[in-house]
């Protein structure tokens, strides 16, 4: 027997009916033989009704309470869901985060999984029954407060309780048929990828593909869970991200991120340990930096350019204008009109000369390339954000993707 | 200082508005010099539109997954609650009931608190924090599993803690004014009661008077913790529920009951033993018998009756015809249009007379009474249901409740 561990988003459970379609699927897959973990979010737009409330009860920060909060938001599905499975004539148990013994971090809002212990869920199992788990959530061991995991939470508890219960397989159900070649919004000719291995994968997570959110793909690769994307709507095959694919694609997928502004800090003294001096306090501030050049120095004096989320412009500015001060530096500045776009295969580790055709392809399209990043797998651009959308198409194309299979 | 435990119900708390309006109210209480625990229901008609939820989804009984459905309601209240506090400048922090160790029996829907560990709630109030708790829920600490307590649940989850805290006073913030000497809309002279013992809420409240359930009631007696009953739109004194009051009254209040129904077994044989045949089966089943009368035997046979609620009344009947046909008794009969008035005071231990005072009353009204029951403060009649209206008017007049003041 198979244990399955599957993940159902907000869309998938939105209404009464939804919910019973969601329990038929999980009851075909309990009776195709398989014991079944199902993480479940908050139905459609609950969580942001939620914050709404809170908004129209307060306009101040309330981690902890903003957390109890949204938690109710899961919890109502979960139990549903475990109703309607009940219909079905197979037993099911809803358990919370904090039941199912996801440990976290006390980072209210986007907590992270230190530990599972899973022993309720293993118990429930072990009884033969369907277990339904919010997702999403977990509790922090220390203080005993519940906590939410931010953006992509279920995925990650999906991934992280099939990693923990060493499940054979961590489907992952959602509105869209699976991980595509490119943003199908922005290139038409877009092809949904049939296998994609982990470390694709967390390329593509981590430049703008939003299906899958870097950390659930990384507990994946940790622990060796397949994930499964695919449609909540149709029975197809998705996109099986997983250690290794049949074929070694050369470019996998194309991915392009809006959502980063460039600081720019210019005329720094051209001294060992300067960068240093940049970075750190941005880290201890939590600021994320992306992508990171220095220019060549000229006459002692050379510019630093980074790329951080918009969320964190402010407080990323902010600091660069307390260090260029400090270091006798000319000046900062902050350019919000870009995007980054991104080609990603593992391919590239062994066929050298993809970097050189994707300049190609964009100088030939007049986009202009203002910085540069790369890893083994994976060749970052930035560009003027009102090109990016031409800049994939033309890369979608250009590099033989728009045939309707891996490349 | 004194530790208050206070208790809002749902339309205390049915917007932001009156979430803040209440937060106000609790943070007057703490700046007076009063630690402060808040017991909160869920908000306005939340709990019906979950249970409008799980009957879209399931038309069947699922009593675990319901008790986790609706114990989102507070949950979101008391997370909002806490947010409201905060901006006023004052800690706090929410509990689940759960969180709160309210510990209860396993009975899903209807559990009853067995014992309060509250260790969590006392670590909150030595760090100087209000401390808001979800009412209406607990957790069974066998199978972990989060139960509700059924109607009333607040009210009992505020008295218990108040119990188990050793607080000082208890209110309960409602939508009315307090405890009034007969339902005003049957009797439009009725009064506020200023003070009421614990035995007369008891009685009042078993016998109808909506206000206040019998076990939060029992809870305050059995711990001696006066409850103030008072409502949540203004500042004003309202019911005070203790261990004595200043004056005795002979005739605290009226209440009358709608949702009874009587059963009569005829023509049973009157044997040793015949009604605990009767009635052990009655009870085994779960079906609460609120009156019983056994009229004199003719001929060796006898008519028992006894009234039970509505909701029972299906599972009663059957009962009832199954032990009727077992002893060979003439039949069954169901009578749902029966309504009962009960007339209370602590004077009526020492003074003699009043049943007959209530009974001429009655009578001069044309109003037949059909049973009986009395306890050393309390007179029950059950008359025609159409009849209990003016029953309750003619009562309130008669005996001297129209002045406004105790009698």
């Amino acid at each position: 027997m198979s244990l399955v561990v599957q993940k159902f988003g907000g869309t998938s459970v939105a209404d009464a009916e939804r919910i019973r379609n969601v329990a038929r699927r999980i009851v075909d897959t309990y009776n195709d033989g398989n014991a079944v973990v199902a993480v479940v979010s908050a139905m459609g737009k609950r969580t942001d009704e939620l914050l709404a409330l809170a908004a129209d009860v307060s306009d101040k920060s309330h981690p902890r309470e903003l957390d109890m909060l949204l938690t109710a938001g899961e919890r109502v599905t979960m139990a549903l869901v475990a109703m309607a499975i009940e219909d079905l004539g197979v037993r099911a148990t809803s358990l919370t985060g904090s039941q199912a013994g996801i440990l976290t971090t006390d980072r209210h809002g986007a907590a992270e999984i230190v530990e599972i212990r899973a022993d309720r869920v293993r118990a429930a199992l072990d009884q033969d029954m369907v277990t339904i788990i919010a997702g999403f959530q977990g509790v922090n061991p220390d203080s005993k407060d519940v906590t939410t995991l931010g953006r992509g939470g279920s995925d990650a508890t999906a991934v992280a309780l099939a990693a923990a219960l060493d499940a054979d397989l961590c489907e992952i159900y959602t509105d869209v048929d699976g991980v595509f070649s490119a943003d199908p919004r922005a290139v038409p000719a877009a092809h949904k990828i049939d296998e994609v291995t982990f470390e694709e994968m967390l390329e593509l997570a981590s430049a703008g593909a939003g299906v899958l959110m870097p950390r659930s793909v990384e507990f994946g690769r940790r622990f060796n869970v397949p994930i499964h994307v695919r449609s909540s709507f149709h029975a197809g095959e998705g996109t099986w991200v997983k250690e290794e694919t049949m074929e070694e694609a050369v470019v996998r997928g194309i991915a392009h991120d809006s959502s980063e502004a460039k600081i720019t800090v210019h005329g720094v003294p051209d001294t060992p340990g300067v960068a240093a001096t940049l970075f750190e306090p941005l880290a201890s501030a939590g600021v994320n930096v992306d992508m990171i050049v220095q220019n060549v120095s000229h006459d002692g004096t050379t510019d630093i350019s980074f790329t951080v989320p918009d969320t964190l412009l402010e407080a990323g500015t902010k600091i660069a204008r307390d260090v260029a001060e400090g270091v006798g530096a000319g000046g900062v500045a902050v350019d919000t009109e870009i995007a980054k776009v991104s080609i990603v295969g593992i391919g590239m580790k062994t066929e050298s000369g993809v970097a050189a055709r994707m300049f190609r392809i964009l100088a030939d399209h007049g986009i202009n390339i203002e910085m540069i990043s790369t890893s083994p797998i994976r060749i970052s651009c930035v560009v003027r954000g009102d090109q990016v959308g031409e800049a994939v198409q033309a890369l979608h194309t250009g590099l033989g993707l728009d045939g309707g299979v891996d490349a």
